[in-house]
């Protein structure tokens, strides 16, 4: 493989709006160069109704795949206990789809966050970044990117929050947030 | 019309990337959702096949329209001119798409660069911005975004540049640059 065609690692961190929409952006223009793209969710209910809706239309080659059951109401230890199996199960997934050198992009979503947040351990994540193969194109996204992420990556942004508008009292809405 | 369904004005800035595919990701978002999108062109030749292609994919619904004709060679006198050309006619198109209210979202891409690189006025970007109707999602991308856009705006992330692949000599890659 030259170096022309080098599958990078991106990553897309900070506290602002715009990481997990940038990388299905990069998603959709990657499908439209006819590569196969694989979005996984590490972080349950963060996606809505648009974004799997539009995957859908784009067909077989967009992939977006939820793990876990349903919206997790419980945010004591049993909720905790869901959102751990939830993104455990998601890593397993990313491992499978990494060795199956079947994808051009997977984008791992809000990694970061649950690397952060102890629900899958980081020396995990290093290893499946380090595992990847040349030509594959891999997208983590999520706030408190760790450092050796970071370190590991070719491409870093920080999506910084300048402004939000729940700041000044406007509430969530359709096609912005959801 | 309540809050409860307030079009918002959303800047993407910074020198990072991810400021256009963040506008896409959303503009994706927005189409799943049932809603009517519009992106237009600001500076020629940053779009590539792979976002058009699925643009068109997604249908009627979701357009993008590319201002001028061709690939601007000249990057002197005559380019310049020809850029300005082309940002003056996005500027007319945008208008005419606010107007008609006909669009959800509309996505103004590299309108801040336009500004910062004296293609189009600040004062009729401004204008454009206070005259949005209501319920309209208006999406300004670009670096340097002006300090009086930001005021205007009720969300704004700054696009930070941690790493770039440019840097450690790794060229363009498909699928991310284009």
């Amino acid at each position: 493989m030259d170096n022309q065609t080098r599958g990078l690692t991106l990553v897309f961190t900070g506290n602002g709006k715009g990481k997990t929409t940038a990388a299905l952006g990069m998603a959709m223009r990657a499908w439209g160069q006819g590569m196969k793209v694989l979005v996984l969710q590490f972080i349950k209910g963060g996606w809505k109704y648009g974004e799997l809706r539009a995957a859908e239309k784009l067909g077989p080659a967009f992939e977006m795949r939820q793990m876990g059951e349903g919206f997790i109401r419980d945010s004591g230890e049993e909720g905790l206990k869901a959102h751990r199996a939830a993104a455990q199960e998601a890593l397993v997934e990313a491992r499978r789809a990494v060795q199956e050198e079947d994808y051009d992009m997977i984008i791992l979503d809000e990694i970061n966050y649950a690397v952060n947040y102890g629900l899958v351990d980081l020396a995990d994540v290093l290893d499946l970044i380090r595992s990847k193969p040349p030509r594959l194109h891999l997208v983590l996204t999520g706030r408190n990117a760790a450092d050796e992420v970071v370190d590991l990556a070719d491409l870093v942004t920080e999506m910084r929050e300048v402004k939000h508008p729940f700041a000044a009292g406007i509430p969530a809405q359709k096609g912005i947030e959801f």
